[in-house]
């Protein structure tokens, strides 16, 4: 695809090349991210980073992200404009916003909104999550992750083993996630869950059309070898009593433990975040934070990478970014080790 | 005027010299909105913009407007300000507030509040709205619109005729504007609103004195000729019940078929926005959007150019701006194609 | 102590040197507050100013100081972090938001939060306030305060008399006020308050340790040699009734009248602000708003040479502060002259 004034607004709108190319494009934002060095290519651009819906990190990611670009950030949050309140259609509200910035991030609480948004943008929108439907750039940084770790360890995403496990129904980073894996080769997918929280059969026809390997079960086992454990959050509110859930979470809980007895030693741990650490939750338990192969903080550095990489791309300006490169003079120790 | 440091806090303040003065900044403001250049002149500049009400668009065009000029934006929204909660006068307020920023925008329910802000200020304040009483940019940026659309037609400000229809009691906007025109030359005034929503005395006295035609009326009519169609908004929750909204709204929407029938083929149509498309409301049919005479998103554009242009102006940078100017690198063509 | 790349998270971290060293740096900073210059010292760092509980003007603060050394700010405000609330741990936050930012500055409404967050953290923190433990920014600039007004009349911190006065047991600045005060020499401590609202002993232990002399009063008296009276609000929740509080506020106010009778005619005027100017409450009188000694404003101002100079030390840049310097080429005038 070309990228260069093209709003991202789902997964489907890519193939094994686009996707490499953001990638190669990530790649190369991690210095500038790390604070080896800066870039000032988006210099004077600004922003638009429309949050309808609450989500401190996604909103602060993209901003950072932009910010290390050298751009500016103009935001909104939750529901505060009155506009739509007042029955200004999303037309309108699209019209009048995208000509205050270059670009637009935006997250939205109802099912095609953003797409709907960007009918009336007069610049590229970014899907930063709208309601149930569809979270880009989340899928995006879980398999950049994904094939980092595993390049880690001398792997690739072809061939893998990967275990879903928890709520695979609601759970929409899954979703999206299995349908980017799905365009990889001879992928064994091992989904562990409730029955009531199984992955949708949208998606496991995905999985099966692209010839991928899939296992269902409401077990912890046959995971010896998974290459990749991704944890997700049994969401209470979906049963009908607390205890109904706490016997599930029982069985679907990640610790130290459980990982050692289920897991070979270099699984690599990953959760979208955040992660429920209430003693009734706590589906990943704070007792693997030493260990090496828990990946979810990198997962979110990536977010960083991955929102930079979708900035330069749709604002052209991808292959620019190091010709605008500066050092950086402060302290910035810390973030380089981790 | 001299602009330079100066407050700009009501409609009144102005003379036409002042006005054209802001309208020629505004102006030169076009190729830095539109991102074919950009300019730093305000590098290292800080708006305070503070909402102590929300707005989100008008909070964000300002924004947007100091950013393009280069600078930086502190914000506040809403009346998470405790300290005016806790019984802290405007005045300590403005002197603290006012030592982080170079200039300010400010939005505050209360009428006056903002001139009472101004006076502990120690930097320039812009009214960003101050509750019923003014909102001198949406009339800068109205009376800016019509000069460029009958300027595009061959036609001046000067012996108009401009159509106000809706609510024109309530509607702070059209009192604004209509207190600007006054001081322009021989305008006829088709004031079209239900009786109980009529344009209130004290505007009409000014129109009056000087010299210009004005026709009150609850029809439709004698309006063949008019060169601008201002339509604003039937507020619902000023009627008894719902139902003697109704019965004015149907008189006094607009759209494709209405406009056809009762304006010439070349009126421009502007509205302060934001509309109510709910199909119970519907003030201003979509089913104008394709017409070129739409002038409301163009409308809203130049409120940007106007806040550019008044940061410009009372920060005393408006004759360096191009002196700053640099390149824009980055995809901006959907913004300047509309 | 060293600087670079230290979180900020008591007044008990610092000794008589690294006071010094904050101040001096403070110094240098007052003319690009004053706008006479501008620096760029830290162009392309991003501040995370993560207020978990709302305070505008702390936040502002924190953002214009980070501002006027050049840097970018992302910020969040209020509990809005669904995060937190779907039980994710502190640990967890500091973790990935740090990633997103060079230094934060954090506010949260629970005592020894913002320390907890350090320690997840990958850059330096500074505590904006964590419920009813610190505010050593506050402290930091109430000390600044003093000894600048002090100079002005020719003394110094050591040999003072102070008159602290109003609710001395909740609140939290004439504490920490109070255990920086300690580390200097001589100092005659007068506490008038309420004896429900008198200082905490372990306050007071620390004052005669360090060999003060401490005298603790419910008369106003005994101050008619007072170089620095340090007038707080009197809080109407912790009393019984209302009427209760207002028997203590009568006898607490400070007004022109007050003033002129209990002190001598230098003695400089302090609050934390902000001041309650009800008059149900009144305790900082507007009469003595053009009175030479009421430092409050000035107290305000230092807070961003306080936290100006807290983000140069902790980033290590204090030195290049000048490096990279830049003309002001707005109007700034309103600014410095005050």
């Amino acid at each position: 695809m070309n990228f260069t004034g093209a709003n991202i607004l789902s997964v489907d709108q890519f193939d094994i090349d686009s996707i490499q190319t953001i990638f190669a494009t990530a790649d190369r934002m991690q210095p500038y991210a790390r604070r080896q060095k800066r870039t000032k290519v988006l210099d004077g651009a600004i922003l638009g980073n429309l949050f309808f819906e609450s989500s401190t990190r996604t909103r602060v990611s993209f901003g950072t992200a932009f910010n290390l670009l050298g751009g500016e950030v103009r935001e909104t949050t939750g529901m505060e404009s009155s506009a739509l309140a007042k029955g200004e259609s999303l037309y309108d509200t699209a019209r009048v916003l995208s000509s205050y910035s270059d670009v637009i991030a935006m997250r939205h609480p109802k099912s095609g909104s953003v797409a709907e948004f960007a009918e009336g943008s007069r610049v590229p929108v970014i899907n930063g999550g709208d309601g149930a439907n569809e979270h880009p750039t989340q899928a995006l940084l879980d398999l950049y992750t994904i094939k980092q770790e595993l390049a880690y360890h001398g792997h690739t995403v072809d061939g893998m083993h990967i275990c879903m496990m928890g709520d695979l129904k609601f759970g929409r980073t899954v979703h999206s996630l299995s349908r980017l894996l799905a365009m990889y080769k001879n992928i064994r997918f091992t989904l562990i869950s409730p029955r009531e929280l199984a992955m949708p059969d949208s998606v496991l026809e995905v999985l099966a059309q692209a010839g991928h390997q899939v296992v269902i079960t409401d077990q912890v086992s046959g995971i010896s070898d998974a290459d990749i454990v991704y944890q997700t959050r049994i969401q209470q509110e979906r049963f009908t009593t607390p205890q109904e859930a706490d016997l599930y979470r029982g069985k679907f809980r990640l610790n130290s433990e459980i990982y050692t007895k289920h897991y070979k030693p270099n699984t690599v741990i990953m959760h979208p975040l955040p992660r429920d650490s209430r003693a009734e939750a706590n589906e990943l338990d704070n007792d693997l934070n030493q260990n090496p192969n828990l990946a979810i903080f990198r997962q979110a550095d990536n977010g960083v990478l991955i929102r930079m990489a979708l900035f330069a791309l749709t604002l052209g300006v991808a292959d620019q970014v190091d010709k605008y490169e500066c050092d950086v003079n402060w302290y910035s120790e810390k973030r380089t080790g981790y």
